[in-house]
């Protein structure tokens, strides 16, 4: 099973509503249990260069099946997966992106959002994944 | 002045309609003034490989301000834009991408359409484009 | 449902054999639903340049669910799709890559077939492909 | 002489084993002395991201001759190879890559590992290289 549309709207949509709370201008993107994009929205004056990164955040988050930031941890020089940045075209390992799963457990996406602060990009992000839990 | 996201996701809920009431399943993408990605949206089943076309179609059609069509016209062997679609990074100059106007017709952004005959995605963009007229 | 690892060697075996049976060496590659490699295979001393397109034919087939020969008809000069390839980082879309279904008929991946004659290659993507039906 | 496309599904198979023994799902792929793709599997969902790693393993110990892991001790900052991964169109130096030697100690291709942490990854590139030896 794959995300819908109408999921990864819902998801979008949670996203933007905690980017307002927040006071912050987000790109959000999720991919597809296959890793394709389904959606994506970027919020008016929202970083332009976050297009791209947004959309490689959640492209790597289901890469890998876990949250950006834990690869990034393992990415740091002398860190078991230094420079794992330079496969697949270019990944992000920084916090924003993370895996969807559906009600048993399954990851059927990945959510990915850039704009502000990593930490501002991972709660929003999840406030997406909550939509769907 | 530039396509707001607002506007973004009218133009695609138009679409996405326009699509459902022809029975086909449609990659739809929008670009501000800037040419960057605003709003896409790939409709359950839809082509993965539209989802790109989808971007490269509204990218070149807010690239020089015309259809995608007008300019394959001219792209073709002999024509004065012979082989345009190495420009840019991978140029998509068949139907299905649109420039969208504001009012006073000042150009604002554009929208890119694929997933099915380049007809229906030139139908598709176009009912994108009247929601915002 | 995409194809498991088993279906897709059970593909490249009977490409294989069939190869074999008409004295062509073949690079074979199989995808999965969301067009990510599962399994690949060149034959002893099939062409290098092969490996790249044997993949791009299979994803391609995925991409747009349908024969790559048949985008090939209407990315001609004048036609429809024309120039289609520059999209999805690099289309191959002369014959030999084959959508793969399961059998309710839906598509669980695809096959793409190189080394050889244009016919010949897509002979032994069908062979891969009546494997699993 | 150069890894035969027997013998390579030969390592793929021991690896399989020794990923299956070990409760990892694994992507693994093999290159022949050319550095160009022999065959390649990815076991039922294992990580996506790790198509991509497990070819680049591949080729960096057969580009380098040497263990992957080998040339990360010597690419971390600082060190004598300092970001080489930018290279080839990029590396992959943590552990998983390992050349393939014949009876005589000539290397004839190599075999990358991804899809668990480096230590399994290294353990099943091990395997597959040993079914060989």
């Amino acid at each position: 099973m794959s995300i819908t549309l109408a999921q990864a709207e819902q998801a979008i949509n949670a996203a933007k509503q905690k980017s307002t709370e927040l006071g912050v201008k987000m790109n959000i993107a999720v991919v597809d249990a296959g890793a394709n994009l389904t959606a994506f929205a970027r919020m008016d004056d929202a970083w332009l260069g976050s297009v791209d990164i947004a959309m490689r955040k959640a492209r790597t988050a289901r890469f890998f099946d876990m949250p950006t930031g834990n690869l990034g941890q393992a990415s740091q020089p002398g860190g078991s997966l230094y420079n794992i940045e330079h496969s697949n075209g270019g990944l992000i390992t920084f916090p924003g992106g993370l895996p969807i799963k559906d009600g048993s457990g399954k990851i059927i996406g990945a959510i990915g959002v850039s704009g502000d602060t990593v930490e501002n990009d991972h709660t929003v992000a999840q406030a997406g994944v909550d939509a769907l839990s």
